[in-house]
């Protein structure tokens, strides 16, 4: 169904990161879903780096966040063989890389937002923190945290 | 119950901020409500800005975290129709916007703690994690994320 | 179980952060345990404190963060009577303290996500989140906050 509205919306998820070292992309625990931290990533190249509102624009941060939401969305069909058990999203944490003196990493965090609520409609709404940092993984202007709730299956451990 | 506590503490919840693009003030799942991160607002302006230790005081950030908690409450009041099924505080990341060499986050944390355990007594004490970050929506000082225990209830989603 | 494997391995555990203020080391919801976020203490003085990469370097930062991984298992240990219960990682949010430039908090993040996979094995496994951040309490170089999986016990809450 989540598969159909992404046909719909005409939106290709990205390939999944492949999991590195110890940790792993995706960990169900209960009803939830933690989906490692993703930052914008073609190719294993980050797509965008450096601080937003100096070296990049807030709409291309923008763009990297949905970008990020939707690398999160493929390592969830990866790790559940498909989004039937995505049943919504529960919370947001939005890493911004951000310049001195920028503080709308809200519209940065949009990006993923939104792209959420396009997918899964009102089950789509969650709690989101944004906050901007220093530096991120790879020189990535943006980084994107997202706990899933998740429907009852057979492989939940 | 929780709300006469709040009666006896002489504590008055501010109003909950009005939800905002995709994201809710609260997303409840499971046992769990994971509620947005405040920032301190009154009339829809933050009420403290700018890097602690410099632009502004450790007390002064201390008494904003204070407010991002109670706002927290009362978007949690706003999202289930009262305080009577918030259990308790499960956990706070506390943002706090530092100048170079401020690495007193806890102290200033402690605004936010402090009021959930008068509030809620032994079922407010919570994990925390406080960090200094480089810039805050709207040029905050502090954000708090907080996620409560919440009990069963009709419309939990 | 875990001690024996903890005895194997030769890994001793920290003693546990003393609780300070409002908030606990380990808060239990569900069949979560969220340990508060641990900056590398002995003997209550935070061991490695500066920016990563110009201050400590990366394996240093490394080091402490494995040292922050087995001060919240201590936490754990504490909080439960032992790490029976605990069944395994869920998640973990690495702040890394860094030099303008610094990219690479994946490494030092490592240093928390291996010794737990060692630790707990496949179970051990977690989604991580790695960010680099300004300032970290007592001017700490890492900052690690684990989720825990918990099983069913007697004293939950």
């Amino acid at each position: 169904m989540i598969e159909e509205r992404l046909l719909e919306l005409g939106i290709e998820l990205p390939p999944a990161a492949a999991p590195v070292a110890s940790y792993v992309p995706v960990r169900i625990a209960g009803g939830l879903a933690f989906v490692a931290g993703q930052v914008p990533l073609e190719d294993g190249k980050v797509l965008l780096s450096g601080a937003v509102d100096s070296d990049v624009t807030v709409e291309q941060a923008q763009e990297a966040a949905r970008r990020c939401a939707l690398q999160a969305l493929a390592a969830l069909s990866e790790a559940l063989d498909g989004l039937d058990r995505v049943i919504g999203i529960a919370q947001l944490a939005v890493y911004v890389a951000s310049a001195p003196g920028f503080t709308d990493q809200p519209t940065v965090a949009n990006g993923a937002s939104d792209v959420l609520v396009e997918i899964f409609g009102e089950e789509g709404r969650h709690a989101r923190a944004a906050v901007g940092v220093a530096e991120l993984p790879l020189g990535a202007s943006v980084e994107v945290a997202v706990t899933a709730l998740i429907a009852p299956g057979p492989q939940t451990s």
